[in-house]
């Protein structure tokens, strides 16, 4: 890699920001409390018409916020609530944002917010991608999942039937707000959930930020103000040094993918929506750091460090029984697969990662071993 | 403008290439006979799968040789032939595209050809721009609207039931291949649309062209090679200058839309299918000439010459008579007109063109003229 990742230095502070820096689209992302008011969004641009896109479970606890916060912008600022969940990731709820924007003549210069979790962030984001060939739009990420793995990279996309996130657009916001409050309301499962992503920085890049959590991890669980605002920046670090050098996925990027094989593959086996991504993607870096250290990348003692962090955090370490041949297959079919050969992310050593295969008996084994 | 126009310079030869200057999105079109062959693609990147979309009148004549001419390049051509018309130019068409893509289990470098007019390049493009966030497309135009209007710019899109071209990308070719011959099978009231854009660029850009139009017509009309490879060039050369000024169509690049204003009035308020697009431009043009007539930006000979130039292509000069009030009505609810005001591309002096309003009662009296 050309350029270090600047060395982790956790302080204590309540509020952080991270410049991402990308030429003429580089962009900020707030993080901190009580970040939905107008200061917030200082410096954005001015348009007579805005659009809020959220969903039915976070549009009533936090539309009348974000639109009072965005008021001094806007002559008018609309809102839309889309149904919520990963199911509704799909043409006819993005189409629901086209129709509203074309009932209301929003022209090319109307802002769409991005209000919810990751799908909103996806939809929202591909929405302002496509509208008249690219309107701007402003992430306000309410989920820890969101708001560490969204808010860089520009990974926007709707799903098809046929496959997840295959429709989509690499498109960047204007800015990211990520109002730590926000996570008040969100579901202990759902916050586990996104701690999982925060736990994959660690052992892809960092093994300082990786002892950090392993040291903090009960101030994290219990959300801790100061605790979260140092998880979600170094997060958010650590995606836009490995994306900054890869923006558009040809290669190095793959590593952000730790976990997220055999994620899938459960996540796809058991039928989308069981597991959390979350969920699936922590238990998708057990088995991958065991893999990793079949391979004699890293030793046993840290595969099984990292399976103990991801236990003590409350996430599930062992997958569901698909049987080996049915992870195979549902490995193989994943859009990382170029050309059929599976390829996975292995850590090793610690804090460093890369895409590489492995003997499919051996694949087998860690499967059968990490499944019950 | 920055940047001035290279002259004219019209020679006697069956083939030319424009180099498209993008940076790293830099590509070439090829002009020219006999482009159907290995050679024309030589150069362009190998992959495992292609899939040429086209269209049920394109793809009967000209799949087979398009698939010769790319066979060296991938194991596999796949091809899709989507129902021809411009109201199919809408997501359940583009996702016929994204669901054949899937289905063959085509990964991000399966290579998209766009073989037809500009509905199959511009719905081509926008699938290339989405399938899995970006795959590498060709456009092989079959039309003299398409070889004249789609090669440069980028502009990929499908309507919304609500306004056309609403959803869409910049997106970059990797490669135009304009071959002539294909002209041979496209009717001639197709052909003079085509020729309508050709016409567009003189009055905005460079007089010495609209005079070779001018003298040159009869040969256009007569689908003489060497003539045809002047206009489709020089049309190339100047949107080229034009959109390189201005690719994201922030202002300069506005005036393209030359003779749309009026020209889309003239489509909306027919229905869509009853004037091609490229009649309907024409007819704008002459309208639009008028307005710059009367707003003393080109003499009236001059507004004149532009009509009677129109009308020897064969090309409608009077639009159909919708009322004065409908016409209004459709241009402000037009793209182009942010906040509601009616802005037109007019001409003044020959050769330069610009955007601007225009009195009610002006608009007004020119559409009366006009339409008959």
């Amino acid at each position: 890699m050309a350029t270090p990742l600047p060395p982790f230095s956790p302080a204590a502070t309540d509020a952080a920001n991270v410049r991402i820096d990308l030429g003429d689209r580089s962009y900020d992302i707030l993080i901190g409390g009580q970040l939905l008011r107008a200061e917030s969004f200082a410096g954005l641009p001015q348009s007579s018409k805005a659009l809020i896109v959220t969903n039915t479970t976070v549009g009533p606890l936090y539309t009348a916020k974000l639109r009072a916060a965005i008021a001094p912008l806007h002559k008018q600022v609309l809102d839309i609530e889309l149904p919520d969940g990963e199911q509704y990731k799909d043409w006819p709820a993005l189409n629901q944002v086209f129709t509203r924007l074309l009932e209301e003549a929003a022209d090319r210069k109307t802002v769409l917010y991005a209000l919810g979790g990751g799908v909103i962030g996806d939809m929202t984001g591909f929405a302002a991608a496509c509208y008249m060939r690219g309107v701007p739009f402003v992430q306000v990420p309410t989920t820890l999942l969101s708001q560490v793995d969204s808010s860089v990279g520009g990974k926007t996309a709707i799903n098809h039937p046929a496959g997840k996130n295959m429709i989509g657009a690499f498109y960047q916001p204007l800015r990211v707000v990520c109002d730590l409050d926000t996570l008040d309301t969100l579901p202990q499962r759902e916050l586990l959930a996104g701690l999982a992503e925060v736990i994959k920085y660690g052992p892809i890049a960092d093994p300082v930020f990786f002892d950090w959590i392993d040291t903090h991890l009960d101030d994290l669980l219990a959300r801790d103000r100061q605790a979260l605002v140092q998880a979600v920046k170094r997060s958010c670090e650590i995606k836009a040094w490995v994306v900054g050098q890869d923006e558009k996925e040809a290669g190095l990027r793959a590593i952000l993918n730790y976990g997220h094989t055999f994620g899938h593959a459960i996540e796809a086996g058991l039928g989308y929506g069981e597991w959390l991504h979350g969920e699936a993607v922590g238990c998708g870096m057990v088995i991958a750091a065991d893999l990793s250290a079949r391979l004699g990348l890293i030793d046993t003692a840290t595969a099984e460090r990292i399976q103990a962090l991801v236990a003590r955090s409350g996430l599930p370490v062992k997958g569901p029984q698909l049987g080996a041949d049915r992870y195979l297959e549902l490995m193989q079919v994943d859009k990382k697969a170029e050309g059929g050969e599976i390829r996975f992310v292995v850590v090793g050593p610690m804090g460093s990662a890369r895409m590489q295969g492995a003997p499919e008996a051996m694949v087998r084994d860690v499967i059968a071993t990490h499944t019950a």
